[in-house]
């Protein structure tokens, strides 16, 4: 078998999705969907005009939703975001046109016969990851938000730029929604193999102000190009790697946790079946808390919406 | 020494350099300037918050001209293309523009210390590319234009997908300006081991359309997304890692001819010291003609800009 | 789906092979297969040990003939070659051998229920394609050797180092067996894009004297290291790619061709369902003549070893 | 600048290292050194006929002391080692060879005048990587052995398989001599977000069995293959492009500890400078004493061999 990837949306971060993609060989077979057949058509047709100088060989199909039968991993990039609807970064803004889009692209989807993973990046993304499952009626494990992969990454290089080290040689969570309720699990967080809670104590570091650091870090990037798009789009790639793969890699992901009835970020092991298994942090009471009210907040949304 | 690459232009060209770089871990260094502060440090973060998620490590500078003393490479790909500018597809509306921008940067590339190798995709590539040697005051072999490293990419695919073949298996160039001016040198092409003006002959396809295909490809690639960049970022990228590892090999990039006196695309040896060779072809008289045409048109465009 | 690759034979060769794969994430699944339980449990631990430290992730199995079932591709890297056993650099010295050796490994083969490409590098190679057709059942297309691919490959590296270019730009074929029939078609070769023929007319360059370096080429290698391993195993790995990635490429390789009634090296597009187009070369007549001789000497040796 | 990378010792560990770079395209000029000339000629004869068909060019000098000056990283991968010598696995079995041959190559490689990082493989690797510090004058910091970057990732190995997750989600180290007084620090192991000796606690599982698992899989592969290659290579490559890049990667390596006055693995933070900050873990006192036994093991080791 070949590896054949689809993405959905080619706005910013979808667009960027498959340049990763082409730009590495990830995929053999690359199906692009958008409703704007220009957009697409135009990308298709700038990475064909790429392939001579590529090093690796990629096959671009577009708008045929018939090809995701057997595709491996489907990537929704959908998204509508402006600077000027969003004057409170908050992502529940595109929650009407996302959830109008899904639920016409979610069908076309199941129509296909499609029988793998989904790799959910539309936001507001907790809600749109349930929705895609409800829609699909793909089993739970095979539908699996970015989440807070991104801002595990985010908090990651604030914590690596603090202590002048690889972000790569920083561990630690954020958990919950990928939106305003998340947080920084710092239980979770060592650098320079110490809990970096001693090691704030020890040298008056401020988390707070860390986690506002890394919070607004997404945002420096919207206001400074209208869109973000390279911190996502490797998230998504990489959780698309790790099914292909079929790796088990432990990422803090958005994946439905029975004990809170919803999808929401939490670390699993992740392979070609998708979230093959949950971790279980020992988070402290405080987080607990945080990550209880950031469930709720996602099940309100999400339930409101079904109903609407 | 580890690689150090400079991208001058942050637009949709430039970041695409820049991350297909980052992506691939081509460079060690990777220098960012752009005018707009706020775009280039919106793609820096954004990079940097893709790093925890990324195979390959990248270090990250932004807007500092003093960095690039060591470069190896830098790419220009200042441009600020509008479709509503472009009713007719022509590069030179860019001039004024970019001509003024090289004008503010190139000094200051020069003052850096910087002796390397300059890759230009800045339109209207070959006047530029002539601009930014007399301002620099680098040796004529270390500026070179991606020219009709795209253009002969785009004619590739129009051929491959005509003959259903890979178009890395597909030979030959597109010459003289990056512009209207150019045009296929059929007598160069050949696919499945045939020179293209004989398989034609033999089985009535029309090399004008294809042609005419080819060059219309980079016109609906801009109609559909409001820009071009996949293709042509791939083109330079593929420049710069010829550069960095000194591999020798042939491309049809916009280089000084002295018999035309002029920077324009034709094939050339490039190597770590920029053009190390140029090769010789053995075009048709028609071809000639159309090449001392698209020489002059070139020269003359040149001439008026620096008496401007 | 997810790339599935094997390798028969965890010799030098493949063991190359299977190193060059999962060092570029080229495979998800690879089944590593050979008769000698502890070489290829040894170089799976190997590959396990280094995952830690590794960009891709590949899932290793080992010795398990059901695997195959669903793979893409399988390299038979197959071979038992001892120096002091080659006075006279003649492949034909390992037939008793291989020859045995896939009389034993094709009908596991097929009785997995594989249906997909074998590259076989297992020398000789025209023959020993020739038998892997015979006993696996499968189309003549989906059998394809690495035949002259590496020949080629010398025959550039010695005419690139004439000219100080990039062996990637230089085009041309060695044609026939991958034997000591096997010639340089000079007529097809061609660099600075001129006919090596008139360059070596014009420069007083003796064509056969780069032949011969070439020939001699890996026989140098072989008698340095007393094995060849990274010019064939990368000749291999490159057919591979061009087979699970659908890129339809130009290939010398050994490929069944009707008009000669054997298995030889000529160029061939190569895709994901094998060989998908034979090209046709215009050689002179010295040339055909040395390619009927070289299609004779397979055809006798094949059909000889049938007869024992 | 470009990247330029050399390998002194072609043996079995030299060549994969080598291979590993040219095959991802990790240097521009990589540079092959050994005392035998016709191996090393070999290999790199054998990587040039591999250049047509490789993704990346790199160019190969062989045997050229005067070519280190500018490399950034020297790799030492000499050795000599014989499954018939080591009837009980000790790396000091190597000792007088090495030794030797790096009173040879050190001093010469001072001569070039380089003055980058070396990575040393050369085994027993604590008491060789002090050595090619004293004799070279580089400081401290820029001369690193791989230690128990390899054991750690055995370690991972093991750990992974037993929790069937990805090794690279699992944390932790190997410390000390690269050799049989290393240990296994399990207070600092992570797996599925838990220490692992809480989860050995709940589950009965054994640790002393998994270590021993660890260290025999080395010798697995030794006897299976009469020499390990990929695992160890692949580590020495890791902290290559952790120099080249600048990435400052925390990583179990042997680096000189002054409270131990000696060279042994322990994690640090690696860069373009080498070794640019020491971690410290908190050890049980149980750890303590094992890493104190093995310091003065390896002090002893090569105090007695400075004075032989």
């Amino acid at each position: 078998m070949s590896r054949k990837v689809a993405v959905i949306g080619m706005g910013h971060v979808g667009s960027t999705v498959a340049h990763y993609i082409v730009a590495n060989g990830f995929a053999d077979d690359l199906v692009l969907i958008d409703s704007n057949a220009d957009k697409v058509n135009a990308d298709a047709l700038d990475f064909r005009d790429a392939m001579p100088n590529l090093l690796y060989h990629t096959n671009i199909i577009v708008n045929d939703y018939s090809a995701l039968k057997d595709a491996e991993v489907i990537v929704s990039a959908i998204g509508n975001i402006k600077l000027e609807d969003q004057p409170q970064a908050d992502r529940f803004v595109e929650l009407p046109y996302t959830w109008k889009a899904v639920n016409d692209v979610a069908p076309k989807i199941k129509e296909s016969g499609f029988s793998g993973k989904i790799v959910v990046i539309t936001n507001p993304v907790d809600v749109i990851t349930s929705l895609y499952q409800k829609l699909t009626g793909l089993p739970k494990n095979q539908v699996i938000g970015t989440g807070t992969l991104l801002d595990s990454a985010r908090m990651k290089r604030v914590v690596a730029e603090k202590f002048d080290v690889d972000p790569r040689s920083v561990s630690g969570y954020n958990l919950g929604e990928h939106g305003n309720s998340q947080f920084t699990a710092w239980s979770t967080v060592k650098v320079l193999d110490q809990p970096i809670t001693k090691l704030a104590a020890e040298q008056n570091i401020d988390l707070q102000k860390l986690d506002k650091d890394a919070k607004l870090g997404g945002w420096y990037v919207f206001k400074g190009k209208k869109y973000t798009s390279y911190g996502v789009a490797t998230a998504a790639v990489r959780l698309v790697n790790v099914i292909l793969s079929d790796s088990r890699t432990e990422l803090p992901v958005s994946n439905f946790r029975e004990e809170y009835g919803v999808y929401l970020s939490y670390p699993a092991i992740v392979g070609r079946q998708g979230v093959i298994k949950q971790s279980q942090l020992n988070l402290t009471d405080e987080e607990l808390e945080k990550l209880q009210n950031s469930a709720n907040f996602i099940k309100q949304k999400y339930s409101e919406s079904l109903n609407k």
